[in-house]
């Protein structure tokens, strides 16, 4: 501990997460810097695909107007081990914040950590494909096994945005309750979709093709919703927290997830054709509704771990109309935990999932998690 | 940063939740020592009202076995300054565990603070009597404005126990969100009554003097009903979130605060005479719940804070069936939080509120926050 203290921050990413994260670093500066002892947030390195503006004096970039530099002055990025090189130079700690969903950096996380820069993010592809990069990461990560002198990192975006999930369930893990079962709404996409499809307490929804239609147009979807469809999204964020829960979950394919592209639909070369398509499948969703409402049901598209078997899985579910997860509106999200302190009913988180800003949160709470534990 | 670190426990109050904690701690105690680097938790004092051991040696008292010893082969406890003065001895960094409702032990965290102890504790008193001791403690913590070598302190658990109330809403607030409103059940008790009083769904609940009976010969209210009834709980609690949201609340007892004691059972003289004429007002709260029946709603004591316009508030409100607050189950709390990112759809967590081991969660899981920032 020291009287005052410079962090360094290094972002990659500064499409709709990365702006509204540079706003919430903004204010976190300004607060940061009128605390006692007072710490100064340095905006180091701000990279996207093409361009990057690094400063090599150490100098802070002005956060409020990077994005626009970047395109203005920016110049291709160095490989990145030559930017961790870089990055590791600087006269303090560093924290490199990935607001990308890329694949290639997630790799790269083990040797930044390993060169003491902390890393923060909303990229779900680091900690959901192989276990083999989940353990090289938490192996060498300060807050995993690695060295004190190796970075930290945290990722509470990426399963549920902003929404204290994965504190939750670490926490929940850490003092030593016994996680019985975790279920819940993981895709605001998903939860729009059937919140809309079969609305509980009333006559009806509309046609499934329609509802992605609608979906589409009101920006609920990736700009393909194949990509939510296909159910991945959301076997993503299930492998992430049952690998805190304790499971070695081999990668996002290695359990059943059911995906609601019509295996007929899966040669469709474009977006467009397999939407023009869908609705030839509206009497096979229609039988799922009516199969639901027969029963006094709605369907949902939800994950679950079965943690004692070990057993994850991800798909459509009947729920009685006055369960938590059949009542959820709009796009929100909702996750339960079942354990052994909580008994019958579960700890909920709910609220919205996605979106710019609640995803920024969460990479800003990481953030103050990483100046804590560097202070 | 160092390679291995030893850190100190003392605990005052080995009731419910204390031995709730002690069973945690040890748990936690062997995983840290496991860890690469290791950490040696080690507990040298515990104590309650008339008894305490310490080891002066500095030697780990042995967890598993320590309330039974302390009965034993307790002594009488020091003034505090006495005993603050001997953990600040100790080779290392200290954490005080007040498992307590001792609003002498409380109004002490500022001198434990300034002399480097941090403190952890689930004992509302210390932070929703006056506006001055909150003031105090925050200015001497190093989690305030105190300096760096000061104490840490967490208080989780005074709102909600284990739920992660307190944690998420300093995290809206330190990213820069802005908390238009607070809003839910904030007694385990209260929520078990009223949910019991009108249920969603059905006919009907008992009367309320019956109910209240029910409540208390399952446990779900304090020795003495009153103590529930009263509102004081739940308006500490307000008192608290409001705090923390910004406002400059003085009391518990400066915004209006709801009781369900009549005024003329105030004289009662016991918990049992209370009881024995409470039913004389059946009739009153009857006529509460059909008013609420009349518009489609169920009657529920909440709690609510408007942010901006500066207004807690504690008592019975009307809402529909279909709402959040309505479905609660069993003895459930729910915290919804209104916020600018989170827009119409609230942020909401729901779970027990109350109970030994959901509770003594939220503090060891603020005495792993202490740790990491010790670190």
């Amino acid at each position: 501990m020291s009287a005052s203290k410079t962090i360094f921050i290094g972002v990659i990413g500064v499409g709709g997460v990365g702006k509204a994260f540079l706003g919430q670093l903004d204010f976190l500066r300004q607060r940061l810097a009128q605390q006692t002892p007072a710490i100064d947030l340095r905006l180091i390195l701000a990279q996207r695909s093409t361009k990057r503006l690094f400063s090599s004096s150490w100098a802070a970039l002005d956060i409020s107007t990077v994005a626009t530099q970047l395109d203005q002055s920016g110049t291709p990025p160095p490989p990145l081990n030559e930017t961790y090189g870089q990055l590791a130079q600087a006269p303090g700690r560093v924290v490199l914040v990935d607001n990308t969903s890329d694949a290639g950096l997630a790799a790269s996380y083990p040797a930044a950590l390993q060169r003491g820069i902390s890393i923060v993010t909303p990229n779900k592809k680091a900690f959901s494909d192989s276990y083999d990069l989940w353990s090289a990461i938490f192996s060498a990560a300060a807050n995993g096994t690695g060295a004190p002198s190796n970075g930290y990192i945290y990722h509470e975006s990426t399963v549920g945005a902003g929404l204290p999930v994965l504190s939750t369930l670490r926490e929940l893990v850490d003092t030593g309750d016994e996680v019985t079962r975790i279920e819940g709404v993981f895709s605001g996409t998903m939860s729009f979709l059937f919140n809309s499809f079969q609305p509980v307490g009333s006559a009806a929804g509309g046609a499934f093709a329609a509802e992605v239609k609608k979906a589409k147009d009101l920006g609920y979807t990736e700009p393909d919703p194949r990509d939510d469809l296909n159910g991945l999204d959301v076997a993503r964020k299930l492998t992430i927290l049952a690998r805190i829960a304790g499971l070695k979950v081999a990668s996002p394919t290695a359990f059943p997830v059911q995906s609601l592209i019509p295996k007929e639909l899966e040669s469709c070369t474009s977006g467009d054709d397999f939407l023009a398509r869908l609705p030839e499948f509206d009497a096979q969703m229609d039988k799922v509704k009516s199969e639901a409402s027969a029963e006094g049901k709605v369907v949902r598209f939800v994950g679950s771990i079965d943690v004692a078997a070990g057993a994850v899985k991800v798909g459509l579910e009947k729920f009685d109309t006055s369960h938590p997860i059949a009542a959820l509106k709009g796009s929100d999200n909702i996750i339960n935990f079942y354990t052994k302190r909580y008994g019958n009913n579960p700890l909920i988180v709910q609220g919205a999932g996605a979106g710019a800003e609640v995803t920024a949160m969460g990479v800003t709470g990481d953030l103050l998690k990483v100046i804590r534990a560097l202070h």
